[in-house]
C-alpha cells in the first residue's frame, strides 16, 4: 500500500493509500519520486473522466511528468546506480514489436503509458520503471527541470520531425504550454526566429520573454501576413500548429512557404476541414507528432547546456499534501500559468 | 500564323489559324510536334472554361503533353541537335527564382505552363521551347510514349515524394489516369505490391492488367481492411490518395501504417474534413504533389528500360484534323479510356 | 546433444553431436531447420579460423542463412504458430539498448549473431530463436528461397541506405554474391538500370541474365566512362562499391554523379586511400552498410511478388550428411557459383 | 579602367588600374564594394599561384568575401533597389544546368567563381553581379559582418548536410577559420554542445570564447575519448572533419557514434587512408561539402537574430590602399587571427 493521488472518477480526487504493483524486474529501477508536473491530459481526465477512447473506469493514479532519485536497481541494470538523479519516459513499449524495431516505439500499439487508463501514473512516493527509459540528470539540472523534460520532449519531437534547417523561420500557432515548448525546441533546434500567435496577450507575454520568439496577437495581426512580411513574401519555412482550432489550421497552410513543412501538434476534437489544394499548390510536407521517441537524452542535453531554459515556465509548486489544490489551480488555466508542479517530500 | 486547336471559350473549340509568338531564343529549340495527349485539365477548360482561379478570358491553344522532333536550335544550345526526337516539360519557371535555386522550380509562382491561361498550349505543328526543359527520347521509345511522359511524371513526383523504401506495400485510392500513373511509378520505384481501389470495375480492370497491381472494388471491399489483411495488421507503408473524395481521404488515413506516409495527389474541390488526431495517433507523414520537378529524365529512363510500359494506356489516337472529335471522346470519359492522343502529320 | 556441422578449428570441420542450449523462452520459437546457405563468412572461418577480431577459440557450429518450420512456440508468442514455414534473422540484439531504441539494432554492440564466435550457428536440425526475429514465408516461396533472404537482406540494406529515387541509374562494382544481391535490390528498389563491373566474365554472365543489369568487363571497359556515356556525362546516381579493392574504390568516386551517393558495401582488409577532394568536388554522400535491420519482411515481400527472383542464384544443394563436401565446394569459389545450400532431412 | 588588387603571378600583388568588364545585364545589379575579407584560398593563390587544377596564368583580381551598397539595378531586377546594403554569393552558376535545376547549383561544373582563375574577384571599388545572388543586409548587420557571410555559409552548408537533430553533440576537428565557422553553424543549427580539437592552444582559445564550444587540446587529450566520456560511451552524433589531416580523419571515424555522421570539410592534398571497415561497423553516413548553395539568406537570418556573433572573429581591418599589407598579414597566419578584412572608401 502506498499513498498516491488517485482519480476516483471524473471530478473526484483523493490523496489516499492504494495497492500498486511494485515488483522490481531484472532490468528495472526503483525511483523515489521528487517532482511531478501536471499535464493538460491529467487535468482533462480529472474534469472529464476520459480522453477520446481512454476512459477512467476504475480509480487511477495521476501524473506522468516526473523526476526523482534511484533507490534500487535490478540485477541486470547497467548505467544507473542507487542515488542517481533521474527523470523518466512515461511510456513503456514492447521493445520487440515491429514499431519498436523500426525506432518508432511511440507508435507501438501496446505502449503502456503512465496515467492513461488503465495504467497508473506516478503521483506516489515510489515507482518501478525500466532502466532503459530512465535518464540521468546532470548535477546542475534541478528536479523541477527534470520534471519538465516530458513536456519539452513533445516540443523536441515536433522540432525533430520538422527537420529544421539551420536558419529556418518558424511560426507556432497557439501559445499554450505545448506551443511554448515547441517554440523553444524549434529555436534550440536551428531556427533563427520563431513567431508565435495567440488570441491571449498574457500567454504571448510569457513566450516573448525569450529572445527570438516574436509574439503575434490575433486577430489584431494576421499571422500569415506577418510571416510574409518577415520573409520577403516567402512564408514560414516551418509552421507548428499547436492550437488545434479550425482557424489556426487554415493559418498554418496560408503562412507556410513553398516546399515548407507544417507539423500538426494540436489535437482538434473532430475532423477539421483542410484545404488540400492550398497545401498542394505549395507542395508542402505535413508531419504529425505522437508523444516522442528517443528525445529524452537530447532534451536533457539542451537543458544542461543552457540553450533551453525551462525554469521560467514553472509557475507554482505545491506540496504533495496539497496535490488536490494543485490540480484545482491547474483547472483554473490562468493565462500566465504554464506549468504547475507537485513536490514530494522524503524523510 | 499557324494552325492550332483553339479553345475560344467554354464549350467552343476551333481548329484554326492563330498568331503565336515563335521567336527562337539563344537557349531555345524549335520542335515539330508529333503527338499530343489530352489531359483532364484540357477537358476541364473545354467544358468549364476555367479551373479554380485560372479562367479562359481569351482564345487559348490547348495541349501540354507533347513529343516531337527538333527542327532548329538556338545558338547557345548544347546537348540537342536538329532531328532529335524529344518530349517537353510544359512548365517554364524563372530559373533564378528562390524556388528554382532550391530545386523546386515547380512551385515557383512565376512558372508559365502550357495551356494554363493566359499561356498557349502546344496543339499546333511547331513550338519554341527552352532546351533545358526538352528531353531526348531513346530510339526505341515511340512518340506516343513520349507524349505520355508528362502524365507519368506526376506519378513519378508522387512516388519520389513518398520516399518509398524497397519492398513497401502501397495503396492507391482512385483508378483514373493519374491513379494508374502513380501505381506504375510506385511499383517501378520500389514497392513490392500496389493495391488500387475504385468504385468502377472497368477502371480497375485496366490497372489490374499489370503485375503486382491488385484491384480493390469498393464498397464491396473495404480498402483499409484489405491492406491490414495483406500486412499482418500493419497497414500500407504508403497511401497515394488520387481520388480527391472525402471517403477516400478517410480511407487513406485508416489504411496507412504507423509511421507511414500519405501522399495527397487528388485535388478535392473544397476543403475536406481530415481526422488529424487519427493521423497523429500513427504519427504519419503527409506529402503533397504539385506537378513535378526533375522527373522527365527519370521517367524516360524507366520507360526506356521496359520497367514501365505505358503503351497499353493509350486508348485511341486521332489525327490532328480530328482534334475536336478527340476532345469530345475525352469528354465522354469512358471507364476503359485512359489516354486519348492526337497525332500531327508533317509533310 | 544434437548433430551439427562443427568447426573445430581452422580447416577442420566435423559433422558430429554437440551440446547446444535449447531452452525455449516465453517469446521464443523452436524451428526445425530445412535449408542453410553457406556464406562467405562461414567459408572464411573454415579456411582462416577468424575474421578480424572474431576468432574461433572453441568448436563452433557454422551457418546463419536458414529457413525451416516452427515446431514449438513459447507461451507469449503471437503471430507465429506450429507448422509455419519461416526464415530467421540471425542477429539478436538487446532490444532495450540505445541503438535498438533508435531503430538501428544492427549496430547494437551487444548483438549475438549466429556463427560469429562465440555464438553457435544453425547448421543443426533444430534451433531456438526469438519470435520477433522469425518471419513467415508465403506458401509459394520455397525453403531454398527462404534461406536466401539473409544475403538478399544485405542488398536490401544497401539499397535502402542509398535512398534510391525512382529511375536512378546505378553502378555496382564487384559481381560476387553480394554484388549481385545489391544489384537485384537496387533494381527492385527503383533503379531504371544497374551496371555491374567485374574482372571475371563468368561472374558478369550470371548477373547479366537479369533484365536491366548491364555488365562491364574491366579493365577492357572503364566503368566510369561507361556510366558517363550512359548518362549524358552526368554519372551514376548511386554507386554500390562491393569489391572492397583500391581500384574499385577509386572507380566509385569517379563514376558517381554530382550530388550522388556512394554506398560502401565491400570490406577492404586495410584502410584504403580515398580521394576526399574528388568526393567533395561533387559534394557526394557516402553511406556504409553493416548487415541489415528491418529488412526481412521487405525482402520476403519482393521475393513473394516475383519482382526479385533468387532461384537462379542457387548453384547447388547438398544433403546435410554431405555438409563438409558442400563447404569444400564453396571453398573452390567457382566463378559461376553464387550460393551453395545444405538441405536437412526430417523423418 | 578601375583600381583593383591584382595578383600578377605567384608572390606578386599590385594595387593598380585594370580593365574589368562592367556591363550591367537586365537581371544584374552594380555594387559599390565596402568590405572584403581575405580567404585562405586568396592567400594560397598569392603564395603558390595555383590551387590544384586552378592556375593563375594571367593577372587576376583577388577577393570573394564581400559586402557593399547597390549603386545601379538592371531593368528586370525586383527585390533590390539603389542604396540597399548587400552581400554577394561569389559563385554564378548556369541556372538552367541539370545541377541547378536539382537545387545543387554549387556543383554545376560551369560555375564562375570570383577570384578562381580565370575569373576576376571583387577587390575593386565596383562590381556587377546577378541580383539573384545578391542578398540584402538588415540595418543592424554591419558591412564587416556582411563580408563574413561567405565563410560562414560554408559552415552552414556543413551543418545543413549533417542534418543535425536538436540536441546532437558534435566534434569539430581543426580550429582554423573554417572549423570555427562550422562549430558556430552547428551550434546555431541545433547542437547542444560542440567540441573542437586542435594542436594549437591559441586557436582553441578563440573558439572557446563562445558558449557551448568546448576545446580539446591534442595530443594532450584524445578527442575520441573525450567524446565517449561526454556521451556515456556513445560517441559524437556528428563529426565535422575540418583539418584535412590523416590523423584527424582517423579521429573522426573513431569519435563518431553508431549511425552517426561524419562531414568531410577539410581538404587533404592527397588521397588519405580511410578505414572503411571501421565506418561500416558503426554504419555511419559520410557527407561532403563543396562551397554552399541556398545558404546566404539563412546565414544572414542567424546573424541578424544574434544567434551567431561573428564580430569577435574579425581580427584586423586594413584600408584598401593597404591591401598588400593585409595580404602579408594574412600570410603570417597568426594563430589568434581568424579573419583579416579590407575596407574600401567611397568619396
Amino acid at each position: 500500500m502506498a499513498k498516491a493521488l488517485v482519480l476516483e472518477e471524473a471530478r473526484s480526487l483523493s490523496l489516499r493509500d492504494i495497492d500498486l504493483a511494485d515488483d522490481l524486474g531484472a532490468e528495472d529501477v526503483r525511483i523515489a519520486i521528487d517532482t511531478v508536473g501536471i499535464c493538460g491530459s491529467d487535468v482533462h481526465y480529472y474534469t472529464h473522466g476520459k480522453i477520446g477512447p481512454f476512459v477512467v473506469n476504475a480509480p487511477m493514479v495521476l501524473g506522468h511528468e516526473a523526476s526523482g532519485v534511484v533507490s534500487e536497481i535490478g540485477p541486470e541494470v547497467t548505467g544507473l546506480t542507487v542515488g542517481d538523479r533521474v527523470c523518466m519516459e512515461p511510456g513503456i513499449p514492447n521493445t520487440r514489436s515491429k514499431a519498436s524495431k523500426l525506432g518508432v516505439y511511440n507508435v507501438d500499439p501496446s505502449v503502456r503509458f503512465w496515467a492513461t487508463p488503465p495504467v497508473h501514473g506516478c503521483l506516489t512516493p515510489s515507482v518501478v520503471h525500466p532502466a532503459a527509459f530512465t535518464f540521468k540528470l546532470p548535477d546542475h539540472v534541478s528536479f523541477a527541470e527534470g520534471a519538465m523534460v516530458e513536456p519539452f520532449a513533445i516540443g523536441m519531437q515536433a522540432a525533430a520531425r520538422a527537420r529544421i534547417k539551420p536558419g529556418d523561420v518558424a511560426l507556432v500557432t497557439g501559445a499554450g504550454p505545448i506551443g511554448i515548448m515547441v517554440a523553444l525546441a524549434a529555436l534550440a533546434g536551428g531556427c533563427a526566429k520563431v513567431y508565435i500567435a495567440d488570441l491571449v496577450e498574457d500567454k504571448l507575454a510569457v513566450a516573448a520573454r525569450y529572445d527570438n520568439i516574436e509574439p503575434i496577437l490575433i486577430p489584431r495581426d494576421d499571422a500569415a501576413s506577418v510571416l510574409r512580411d518577415a520573409t520577403e513574401g516567402w512564408g514560414a519555412d516551418v509552421v507548428f500548429e499547436c492550437a488545434g482550432a479550425a482557424a489556426s489550421i487554415r493559418t498554418a497552410l496560408e503562412a507556410v512557404a513553398p516546399a515548407g513543412c507544417v507539423v500538426w501538434v494540436g489535437m482538434p476534437v473532430d475532423p477539421v476541414p483542410v484545404d488540400i489544394v492550398l497545401a498542394q499548390s505549395k507542395e508542402i510536407r505535413m508531419e504529425t507528432v505522437f508523444r516522442y521517441a528517443n528525445m529524452y537524452d537530447r532534451a536533457i542535453a539542451l537543458i544542461a547546456s543552457g540553450k533551453v531554459d525551462l525554469k521560467p515556465l514553472i509557475s507554482e509548486t505545491f506540496a504533495f499534501a496539497d496535490s488536490i489544490a494543485a490540480f484545482d489551480r491547474a483547472v483554473e488555466a490562468r493565462p500566465t500559468d504554464v506549468k504547475i508542479q507537485i513536490k514530494l517530500e522524503h524523510a
